[in-house]
């Protein structure tokens, strides 16, 4: 028994961050950048207008009014995308639209609502202010800067930064390869008609979910039966993945057969059980360069040691930067009854009255049970040795990862 | 012009929810549910244990001790997956797997530390609980009960639930086909090596991302010059849509194009600009069933009209129940020292410290900005008229989709 802290230590410090790949911008929403994104140029890469209007000197326009017009001269047009030809003199404009390069010798952009224009006479009825409404070069970013860090998830955003600096095939990370095997002689596939006795397999698929939210591949290896014989077998049929994850079997019973396992196939042990609750039973061991990690067969235990060990795993290889599960402090919103001798995790939901964060504790804890699990955006994280909880009290949660927000 | 609310209250009455599908559950992840989800069993199905132990009658052990073991019999062996055969009698015990359906005639599980056992003999050292270490029949939920709803966003959990009510192929909404139009005689593709007053395309790159997360499948319309009759050959090349979103020219001068364009293909107005800072110039209208929105070319400001408008319409339509804009409390964490003459939406970054939810202003709030846009998680709503802001003042924002928390 080990606690959840050392535990995670272990996956972690054994994790090798997955191998780079390039693949089109359209399809780097939510990976893993692999390399700093140095831009190549100032950008903009030119001072540009950002609305329509005129570009003309500051000293010809400072004393402009509503009743004493300057009166400019119209020397160029510049549609966006144009190059400038001319420099604006004294007494001179150039008629400039959003997102077109400035031309030497303007100072400022007047905006079109301030002025009118007969033929190529503009008058400007408004006075400038200096350095107004010019986008300098360079000022959203410089050249050489790095501009977005290795490790970094893809936002909505990023694609328009990367879009911005021509990376149209960005280095990513590739997603980690994550084989998932349920076993117990009770498990039906999905789509078969129940049996007596019998219940459908759940766990691979919410594992596979988890896997995906993760930044892994999941790789379903399905479903066998409580034999050591059949489990090694499946196991040998998807080789060299990154890692292994199994559901049921990590107890103690005649038929908790993951220790068994482990020893058939000569498995160095990282670690048997973990002192939380639920989530308890839980063997980590290296099989080659791979992990193989197995989990209690109830719905919410799995789920837990998941969110805890195998999560933060996961994206560790994935090359997120961040990997650890993310805390907040928040009161409760109602009393826990129970006292907790162990660490003990919570489906819990998070809400905010206010600007302060409450969070509640969900009926229906029971090791098996899913709708809680289903429900919860937090798991709240009660000390062992804890008394029952009041309203009220201060106390630490982990942020699930929801798939909308 | 109109308010945000009101342009907002006028698209989503006017969405569609989109078709219906059938997709694999191993696709469902994200997906919107297009029906109530009945449980058509109890779950779990039987009362099963939840550990492995002896299946016994509670009034054979309520005494038993370790000094005073009650001494029973085993008759059957039950792992996982079997159907008990025998019924437990006075002074009889079932050995009972995890998972495993409870035979009659036992009411409780001792778990198998609190026993040791001789051939048949099973010696319990402890005395039960009543009703204790048994999972009941239908405790998950029952026949009949609507276990999730039309319109929820699939979760992890969700694929869980999904997979032991034994749907295979749930029923799902199509993803709303959105097309992405970039005008702009400056814009380069991605690919596109620099050229003197040109810039790349963000927009249409970034918007995609936007369009994906939510819940629309984005189609790529490319990049157009400011030029009318080559703007409306792309759009007749797009046919069939639900939303088309253009960026650029939705502005004022001669080459924001945006509001000939509505005229030329006759599409009526539902509105012209939008009373928010930045995002302002935003024209939308019906093109048959389809919604025609015109965005600014300025990335941030193109960003903040998508948020607070297009991105609900295109939940909306995907069929999302949770589609308006999220929003909390929060206290200013520095000041943010302009006036707001108008309603102003500005990137910020919300955090909490000690459960209490704080935003902070992101520098570089310019038009052209993406990389606060890029960094932030919030959209700080400061309503028309607003002076200064202090730091701790109240303040309300809206949260931002992130592709991970």
């Amino acid at each position: 028994m080990v606690t959840l802290e050392d535990a995670r230590q272990v996956l972690l410090d054994g994790g090798q961050i997955a191998n780079v790949t390039r693949i089109p911008l359209a399809k780097c929403l939510g990976r893993v950048l692999a390399e700093d994104v140095i831009s190549d140029m100032d950008f903009p890469p030119f001072d540009r207008s950002p609305l329509d209007g005129y570009a003309v000197r500051m000293d010809d326009i400072k004393t402009s009014s509503r009743d004493n017009p300057a009166v400019l001269r119209q020397i160029e047009y510049l549609p966006a995308g144009a190059c400038p030809r001319l420099t604006v003199g004294v007494g001179e404009a150039a008629r400039i639209m959003t997102g077109a390069k400035m031309p030497g010798g303007a100072d400022v952009v007047v905006k079109l609502e301030d002025t009118y224009s007969e033929g190529q006479q503009v008058f400007v009825h408004s006075p400038g202010r200096n350095d107004k409404n010019i986008c300098k070069r360079g000022e959203e970013f410089r050249a050489g800067e790095v501009v977005l860090r290795k490790g970094y998830c893809v936002q909505e955003g990023t694609i328009g930064i990367l879009a911005i600096l021509g990376r149209d095939k960005p280095r990513v990370y590739t997603k980690p390869k994550v084989g998932i095997l349920a076993t117990g002689s009770e498990l039906l596939p999905v789509s078969a008609k129940l049996q007596p006795g019998m219940i459908r397999d759940t766990n691979s698929h919410m594992l596979a979910a988890k896997v995906r939210n993760a930044g892994g591949a999941p790789v379903m290896m399905g479903q066998v039966k409580d034999d050591l014989a059949a489990m090694v077998e499946q196991l040998q049929n998807f080789s060299g993945l990154s890692v292994y994850v199994m559901t049921g079997g990590a107890s103690v019973g005649d038929y908790d057969l993951a220790g068994r396992f482990f020893e058939r196939l000569g498995i160095p042990i990282l670690f048997d059980r973990v002192a939380i609750k639920p989530g308890m039973p839980v063997i980590a061991g290296r099989w080659g360069d791979s992990f193989l990690i197995a989990l209690s067969g109830n719905p919410a235990a799995c789920s837990v040691s998941f969110e805890v060990l195998v999560r933060p795993l996961i994206k560790r290889i994935a090359g997120f930067t961040q990997f650890e599960p993310i805390r907040i402090r928040a009161k409760m919103a109602e009393k826990f009854g129970k006292a907790s001798p162990v660490r003990r995790f919570i489906w819990a939901v998070c809400f905010a009255i206010d600007g302060v964060i409450f969070v509640s504790p969900l009926d229906h804890q029971g090791n098996g049970m899913l709708r809680a699990s289903e429900k919860a955006n937090a798991l709240l994280d009660i000390p062992a040795n804890s008394p029952p909880l009041d309203r009220g009290n201060e106390v630490s949660a982990i942020l699930l990862q929801r798939t909308t927000i």
